[in-house]
C-alpha cells in the first residue's frame, strides 16, 4: 500500500492535533507530553507482536507530503544543501542538511523518537509529538538503549550553543528575535 | 541519483570490510571500534557542512539490495511480519518485525549509530561498522543527546533479556545453541 508521492509502503499514519509544519514543535523530545496516535494498517498488525514491552520507539516518517498543503510532486526537488535549521532562524546561520534534523532532506525521512503509552489492536498511542496530523509512517523500531546511548556526554555541534525551548515550533522562531525560554 | 531497487536518492555508500550479511556484526554499538568510511557523492559534499563538530551521527542506509547477493527486485517482497531476529535464533523465538531492529522489514532502512571520526572532502571515517561493503546510505543525520537520549533507564522487550556479545553476527548465531560470550 502506498501514497502519493511516498516512494515507500506506508504502513501506519499519525493522528495528532497538529495541522501543519509551522506550528508543530521541531522534536518530539521538546514536547515529550502532548499525545498522538499511530493507526497502523491492517495487514501490518502483526508486526507490532512485542513492542509493548518497549517504553520508547523509533518513528520513520516521510515528510514530502504531509508537511506542505501544496500536493507533493512525485519527484521531490532537491533542497538547499546548506539551509537555515528552525532553531537557528533567530541568527539565520547556515548548516549542512546533514548536520540538521529539520524535515527539508534529500530524502525527507523522518525520525522521531516516541514514548509509547499503549498498544490496541492496530492502534498505538505515544507521547512526544513533532509530525503533523496524517503523515504516513514507513518504519518503526523499537528504543534498545545498548545499540541507541552513546557513551559519555557526545559533541553535538550547533545544537550545544542553542536555547531548546520546551514546546518550540518554527513559527516561534523568525528571523532577528531570539527564540522564547521556556 | 538512484540506484537500482532503492526508491530514494543515494547519497552516498558505506565501505567497509564486510562482505555479507550473515558474518556482518549484527549492530553498530556491538561492534563499536571497527572503521569503515561513507564515500559520498559528489553533488551531496556540501551538506556535510557542521557534522564534523558532532561525535555520533545516524546513518539511514537501504537494505533492499547490498545485504543479499541476489539481484534486487524492484520491488522487494513484503517480508514475514512476525520473523525470528538473529539474536533470538538460538531459541526460535519469533517477534513482530516492528519490535525487532532487523534488515528484512517492509521498507528495508536501516538505522545506525556510527562515531564519526574525520570528515575529508567527500570522505566521511567512522566507527561502529554493521553495514555490509557498498550498502546505499539515504540519509546522515547528527545525533543530539537532548532529542535522542530518553530519560531513565527505559525497558527494552526482549533485548533485556537476550546475550548480545560484542561484535555477534548472524552465522554464530544459529538454531540451538547459545551465542558465543565476548
Amino acid at each position: 500500500m502506498t501514497q502519493a508521492g511516498c516512494p515507500f509502503t506506508v504502513i501506519a499514519v499519525a493522528r495528532t492535533d497538529r495541522r501543519d509544519r509551522e506550528s508543530t514543535p521541531v522534536q518530539s523530545a521538546l514536547n515529550p507530553d502532548e499525545r498522538g496516535t499511530l493507526e497502523f494498517r491492517a495487514p501490518y498488525e502483526e508486526g507490532l507482536a512485542g513492542l509493548a514491552e518497549f517504553d520508547h520507539a523509533w518513528l520513520l516518517s516521510w515528510l514530502g507530503g504531509a508537511e506542505t498543503s501544496e500536493p507533493t510532486p512525485l519527484t521531490p526537488p532537491t533542497p538547499p544543501l546548506r539551509q537555515v535549521p528552525f532553531l537557528l532562524r533567530p541568527g539565520g546561520r547556515e548548516m549542512g542538511v546533514f548536520a540538521t534534523r529539520g524535515p527539508r532532506r534529500v530524502n525527507p525521512i523522518g525520525l522521531s523518537l516516541v514514548r509509547i503509552l499503549e498498544i490496541a489492536g492496530r492502534q498505538v498511542r505515544f507521547a512526544g509529538v513533532d509530525l503533523v496530523d496524517g503523515t504516513p509512517i514507513i518504519d518503526v523500531k523499537p528504543y534498545v538503549t545498548r545499540f541507541d546511548r552513546p557513551p559519555g556526554e557526545p559533541r553535538c555541534g550547533w545544537f550545544d550553543s542553542v536555547p531548546m525551548p520546551a514546546r518550540v515550533t518554527p513559527a516561534e522562531l523568525t528571523d532577528g528575535s531570539p527564540p522564547p525560554r521556556s
